[in-house]
């Protein structure tokens, strides 16, 4: 949770007067988000959000964001949509960060999710893909496979500290990852961080997706693998076959995995939680103690990544065959 | 900032079916507030405020509180209005907590206080304290001129490693406060934290109050004192004489204050200076690092507390004479 900027009434006026929204009547900064600054805003016109990008966001990436929503949204995906300025443009600057506003997306994010939402969420998933495939723009994904051992390295030297060994284990598993990263599976846009707090649900009913902040171009069904890592794992660690059957079968439903991809999901769960748990392990290393951010606890990521060391299938997250 | 228990959609839907308040459309956690859990609700009967009350809120003090808000709003006073379930009660519990829904009071509390904002702010507080003289629950001020020595012991050891002979400089000014204290001045409801960010406005126009809970029965010319420190120095200390004729005006505009009243005045500022320069204090030495709050500096109330010793009447305030 996280406000990192406060905004004054006078620069969000001058903001928003360049926007065709309405009177403001109230702003409030959100307890959600760990990477931007997030605010709900009351328009006459009804009820909008606001970002600030801080600085862990390049705003090189910015126009790849927002046009990706833009499209999704145009594309029938039910996303917050970037609103445009009446000079047309979507990007603009405020408290000296850059700044968009979307439009407000009703629903709740699960708690605890059920297979339930796992079958929506693979649809969802599998949907957005397809959504995607027209869409112009490539981002490259800053956290793929090369990237993890520079960042591994920013934080080996005190890995073990956070749990003896873990600094030989993960090189173990760099090595394997490095050597076996698939190529030629299909490629397009993924969101790359499809857990649960992006996800909401107005009653049973999936009802949008969002923060595509770390959306880019890579692997399509190493979308499936994050989300197999961010949806179908107990609170004791265990994987919930479950849940991996529904996930894997909504997903299906809508663009059936090839034996290629399903050979390939294995791996790529495995690189998954590395990823997930190099980034928490530097945040957790790097992350001073007095900081209003709630520091997510790396091992879970190491009890996900040695599970998926031993699965020889897909059909063991409860794939079915191609 | 800070929102100290998250809650699932589960408990949120079942505390909310007692409430005539329709469907739920999402919740989110609003990072202000250092005593409470404060989430926006949009329901589908419009937005709604929901409060749950940390353990630093006394749950003997809730009928007060609550009740309070009704009356205040009964009287025409804009205030957030504690929405009744169906079952006639106003006070739930949410997990494991007490909690309450009110109406979302639109508005935006003033980053930078111009006179304006003060003499609107003293008029308000003026109508409050006419509206209040017949309520009928009483509440002691937990942090009045006895609560202060107390208060003072739990901190005074580690006083000098804030501000170096800070310790002496406090006990000079309890003793003068404690045997000089007026008895005899009207006392009624008291808001007793109205700071810039519990007063809303839409564009020049005060909209509402809101953040009752230290509200209490006390001298009523103690809550201008606490009002004179929060709304009328500047950035760098210094006391702004227009600001303090302004919010003194917008007073007396709707209750004049007595001879007695404006005689007092200085003796209640340094008072009301202390109260706070206390519990920022005691809440500086005592706050873990890894707090999730922003812990506010004592020594602003420091600089404060020098400036009203040095005041000899009410008319330095710029207080127009009874």
């Amino acid at each position: 949770m996280a406000v990192y900027t406060d905004i004054s009434e006078d620069e969000l006026q001058r903001f928003l007067a360049r926007y065709d929204l309405g009177r403001l009547l109230s702003y409030k900064g959100i307890a959600e988000g760990v990477e931007n600054s997030n605010f709900s805003l009351h328009l006459d016109t009804g009820p909008a959000f606001l970002t600030l990008f801080e600085k862990r966001v390049d705003a090189n990436d910015l126009p790849f964001f927002v046009g990706l929503m833009s499209h999704l949204a145009s594309r029938g995906i039910n996303c917050p949509q970037p609103v445009a300025r009446r000079d047309g443009e979507v990007i603009g600057e405020l408290a000296g960060r850059p700044a968009i506003i979307v439009t407000f997306l009703e629903g709740m994010w699960p708690r605890r999710p059920t297979a339930n939402h796992c079958r929506q969420v693979g649809e969802a998933l599998a949907r957005l893909h397809l959504a995607g495939e027209d869409f112009p723009l490539t981002r490259r994904n800053a956290l793929t496979v090369g990237d993890w051992r520079p960042l591994f390295e920013r934080a080996s030297d005190r890995a073990d500290t956070v749990e003896p060994g873990l600094k030989a284990e993960i090189e173990g598993d760099l090595a394997v990852l490095e050597r076996d990263w698939p190529a030629g599976l299909p490629l397009g846009v993924i969101h790359a961080d499809l857990f649960p707090d992006n996800v909401f649900f107005l009653g049973d009913e999936l009802s949008g997706l969002i923060d595509f902040y770390f959306a880019c171009t890579d692997i399509l069904v190493y979308d499936v693998a994050i989300c197999i890592n961010a949806w179908c794992f107990e609170r004791d660690f265990s994987f919930n076959l479950t849940k991996g059957i529904a996930l894997l079968e909504g997903y299906q439903s809508v663009r059936p995995l090839s034996a290629d991809e399903q050979s390939a999901l294995p791996l790529l769960a495995r690189g998954a939680a590395l990823r997930f748990l190099l980034t928490r392990l530097y945040d957790w290393l790097n992350t001073p103690d007095g900081a209003v951010v709630t520091k997510k606890d790396p091992r879970e990521y190491l009890r996900r990544l040695r599970f998926h060391r031993q699965i020889a299938s897909a059909a063991e997250y409860g794939c079915t065959p191609a």
